[in-house]
């Protein structure tokens, strides 16, 4: 074996205990939220067949598969004229079969196809785990990086749409993290081209659009124009790109964009469910503000209803949650008409709000609780038993594991962001008490063992 | 996109949420056990860079690993010979350069070099993630599985060996389980082979005798003779392999083989270290068997100090965690010297043992304990502020989305094993009460919306 330097792939990452307890704290109470509404857990393999995953995400999607080498000699397939092509595309299709998930979405849509006949529809299900993308990685952008997604597929009642924006508030609530949700609808994006007579401009429209805040109307204006959108129809669009500063007016909004898309039976329906929606969620009284974007688009995607992102307020980090409604993403595996709608969880953006946002609670810091000072043999079988007490009423705790000294026992303890030390020699055991230190205080007492219990419950 | 007919790749799994609920009951108990012994959570990536994990697991080890083809032209570091060559070991080194993790212990290891200057030591962490081996699938065998590993690096105190006997303990005690957990040493295992005067054949002769209880002593003894170990010391070896019948007595056995090994410094330290376990489990008040077996090798893998497996009992599935002390571990990684010791729980396994001993907690069937029938959108909105309070105290709850007919919404509630059904129609909705209908029992009744919530609780 040689002596290699260790290091990990680009684009990857260890996840300290320092990190871990941060990021546990965010999937336990992601996970505790889906739960209280209803969703159930589902687990997928990292591996799919690529005939699974190729041709959902776009050509530069299938670019950033990985690929997994086939085992044994994967060569065999390959003949040598094949060999001499080197043509990547056939021979990396000859020597792989399977890839690593790209994202969450559609491994659940493949197992709701194949396990259609077992599962209860309405089927909720929310799922958190990995997912790997061949990106360049930069600041922010990882080759491995963590979704929850949460949907329900098999029915058609908004009913979940608002669900879902109580699963955002609560969530972000419970983090004590403001947040704004916006929400649009894709037939009210399919409306304004239509209206504006340019269906088949659909796309370059919304990516134009979506770019304001950033570039400034005069800039989208012109893209508008470079992209073959005729000047009588961008001069049309103006009142719906100068709604900006309506912030929180839902109705009016709605009522604009109503009048403009007069006339569009798929304008008309995106209309309706949005105001079924906006009225719902008003009986609710959801502790973080939602808002009507007609210009949010999330790259269209499968979104075929609503469309929603979320977006944290008070720290620049962009949008850290989005989803929609979609009608046909078992179709693709040969189950058409069913419609679901869900919501996927950035963690990683998630925890770099909380990071900055210094929201992460104190007591997350460190796992051990308490921590038992070695003063020798004789010492630690009595304290052994008071551990087990601690340990057994659920208080993470540890002795050191040998009797080194004091200063090297304390220094541990610290590092460990330990809150607790137990310091028991040859004093105390005549007394049959220990001595407790609270570490945050630095105060420290004799007790008797019943009362140490006490003071660390 | 085409319609393909959805499948996943051979040897892995979907978990439905019925299994999921189970497995992360599985999980949630480990992890807590773990993190009441001071242990704190890990991960690393599920691709590693080939050098870390080549050579680690012997030339069947490289074989099984997963291998990442490179991204963008993977050729081009081919010239037109190594391609004609058909070198499959070459190409295969050239065309990729990340790898699938295989287990957690070696990542572990890289990850301690890696940021030896940032811990503290010993550093207590458990890990709880997917690992992947392209072994040949066959029932209980996967191409990916769970490992939950806990181990501690850089001590050599035993008491971190009687500690992983209390985590065991803890853990299959939570389970409602029995099991016995067997223990050994590396070193009486090379002081038997140096007593016998076949210091060379201690893998030969490890793999022989732990055949005893399926082989029989006859074909053992053929075993260690066509390996090339003399009548001589076949013959002297006897009274160990003939210490079967003395379950429980591990006083006895660690005298007799103490005996045996009489002479051997190999062997000494291992009876002391064992001994001074043995003495100190023994004032721990452990829920489960523990037992000596001088024959326990578990493929000698990297251990060099203790070695520990655990069997199930009243269920025939082997050994379900297993692990011991590596003093050489962080050396392939540069970084020599340092002594760790753990265990690995087979959370399938454990799985599969749980279920056929039927020790499943009953409430874990379903996440969802409560659902509104749903009877038009007047008794919905007056559902919904129940629904929210139900939620808001930790109680999963949801709705039906729309007002189908009462038979299929019960139908939806005995599926996903619902425990609580409420019907609120308009009667109810007059008495400003509800009807709470028990699912196990068929019991219901009309009470004021205070009184559901205390029955619910």
């Amino acid at each position: 074996m040689s002596v290699n330097k260790p290091a990990i792939p680009k684009g990857t990452r260890d996840f300290t205990p320092a990190e871990m307890i941060r990021r546990n704290y965010i999937f336990d109470t992601i996970r505790e939220i889906f739960e209280y509404f209803g969703y159930q857990p589902l687990e997928t393999p990292a591996m799919e067949n690529l005939d699974t995953l190729l041709g959902k995400y776009g050509d530069e999607g299938d670019k950033l598969l990985f690929r997994i080498l086939n085992s044994g000699n994967f060569l065999d397939p390959l003949n040598d004229e094949d060999l001499r092509s080197r043509n990547i595309h056939k021979i990396s299709s000859m020597i792989t079969e399977k890839g690593l998930r790209y994202d969450l979405t559609v491994p659940f849509a493949r197992f709701v196809v194949q396990h259609q006949h077992e599962l209860v529809f309405p089927f909720k299900r929310y799922q958190m785990q990995p997912v790997w993308r061949a990106d360049r990685p930069q600041k922010g952008r990882y080759r491995e990086f963590y979704q929850c997604d949460v949907d329900v597929i098999g029915s058609n009642s908004l009913l979940y749409e608002t669900e879902l924006f109580q699963i955002v508030d609560s969530i972000f609530s419970r983090f004590g993290m403001e947040v704004l949700i916006l929400f649009n609808h894709r037939q009210i994006l399919t409306g304004i081209a239509e209206i504006l007579g340019v269906p088949e401009k659909l796309t370059a429209l919304t990516v134009a659009i979506d770019k304001i805040e950033k570039a400034g109307l005069e800039n989208v204006n012109q893209e508008l124009l470079d992209n073959g959108i005729p000047q009588e129809a961008v001069d049309r669009l103006q009142p719906l790109l100068t709604m900006q500063g309506m912030d929180g007016k839902i109705q009016e909004k709605l009522d604009i964009v109503s009048g403009f898309l007069n006339g569009s039976e798929a304008g008309k329906k995106g209309i309706e469910e949005l105001q079924y929606i906006k009225d719902y969620l008003e009986t609710l009284g959801l502790k973080n503000r939602f808002a009507f974007d007609p210009k949010l688009a999330r790259g269209l995607n499968y979104y075929t209803g609503t469309i929603i992102e979320v977006k944290a307020l008070n720290v620049s980090i962009g949008s850290i949650c989005g989803g929609g409604r979609y009608d046909n993403l078992t179709g693709i595996f040969g189950l058409p008409g069913v419609s679901g709608v869900g919501i996927s969880f950035g963690a990683d953006r998630i925890f770099d709000a909380l990071n900055e946002l210094n929201l992460f609670p104190e007591h997350f810091k460190s796992t051990t609780q308490v921590l038992f000072i070695n003063f020798g043999s004789e010492e630690e079988r009595y304290c052994m038993p008071l551990l087990a007490k601690l340990r057994a009423s659920g208080i993470p705790s540890e002795i050191y594991p040998e009797p080194a000294k004091l200063k090297k026992q304390m220094e541990y303890s610290n590092r460990k962001n330990v809150q607790w030390v137990i310091l028991a020699g040859k004093e105390e055991m005549e007394k049959e008490m220990v001595t407790v230190r609270n570490m945050s205080t630095g105060e420290q007492k004799q007790v008797g063992k019943e009362e140490m219990i006490t003071i660390i419950n």
